[in-house]
């Protein structure tokens, strides 16, 4: 029999971040996690397979919703605009800016193992993306550079997102980054 | 007392880049690479640090490049253009299309650890790229998104361009990538 632990999931994650950003990623163990939030180390390996799991865990699901979105866009829009769309769409999940998103960022940024598996797991991201839009048809080179100029627009808005003290929701940064990519892409 | 050997680095890439696609990456010694280029292991080491700075040996310089050519671009032209200029001014150095470009590229795409350092390349070049854009006074996120931007079409490019049979030469293929992506991001 397990207890049922109100929000164990969301609890061990803010420990976690916490705990990185205190004593550094690398010096923190899980039975230091489970111990801040008031858990056992099981209820933890019940959430997340390890400690860097902690902080990946979402990347899964965006992309599956990143990949349904595209196949679910409205005919007739331009490939970068199913980017686009897609993402102010799957930006709605992440609500207002926690402290949990600018904590996560300073970790990754601070940590060469994590910065090289945050890379990893975008370069997959914008491959299952480009994927996606020649499942709708788009041709490359268009399906590819329509998904890494997607991709690296997410990365550089949520980014700014994560590190910034405004009101703006993700959804707006997305939406002011792409208008900036597309002012920027046009040139002289 | 050590012979001069003609063109003994040439010869352990061509070498190494055999074995890589014969064997595979991982089931290729240091000691079977200077065999086939018929040199000594001595030889090897002085001219790359293991097996994989063959792989990778190129883009220390190409950055230099690129960063260079950045700081160098005339006045008045667009984020990205001075980007895509650079960009098309340092594939003059690769030339024309060889079979080494080709078998570079299989043998990366083959191996989940070479793909992960050549991410982390790419990911550098990009930072390096923005700094250098800063410097000439580009605002974020534009210097940002125009590296981000360009580093994706240069390796969107080059894996056409390694991967094709055709007389493009790179620099062609940059081209007609920038155009690609200028028209793709200016959406509907």
């Amino acid at each position: 029999m397990t207890r049922w632990e109100p929000n164990a999931r969301g609890r061990l994650e803010l420990a976690a971040l916490e705990l990185y950003s205190e004593r550094g990623y690398d010096q923190t163990t899980v039975a230091e996690i489970a111990r801040r939030a008031g858990l056992t180390e099981r209820t933890f390996f019940r959430h997340f397979a390890d400690k860097r799991e902690v902080l990946f865990a979402g990347s899964g699901p965006l992309q599956e919703r990143l990949v349904r979105g595209i196949g679910e866009a409205p005919d007739g829009l331009a490939p970068i605009d199913v980017v686009g769309a897609t993402f102010e769409s799957a930006a709605e999940v992440f609500g207002a800016r926690s402290t949990m998103a600018g904590l996560r960022q300073a970790v990754v940024a601070a940590n060469p193992e994590l910065r090289e598996r945050e890379l990893i797991k975008l370069a997959a991201l914008a491959a299952a993306l480009a994927d996606a839009l020649r499942e709708r048809g788009v041709a490359d080179p268009a399906a590819s550079l329509a998904a890494e100029a997607g991709v690296a627009v997410f990365k550089i808005a949520f980014g700014r997102w994560a590190g910034g003290t405004d009101e703006e929701s993700l959804k707006q940064v997305i939406q002011d980054s792409m208008a900036e990519l597309k002012t920027v892409a046009a040139g002289s």
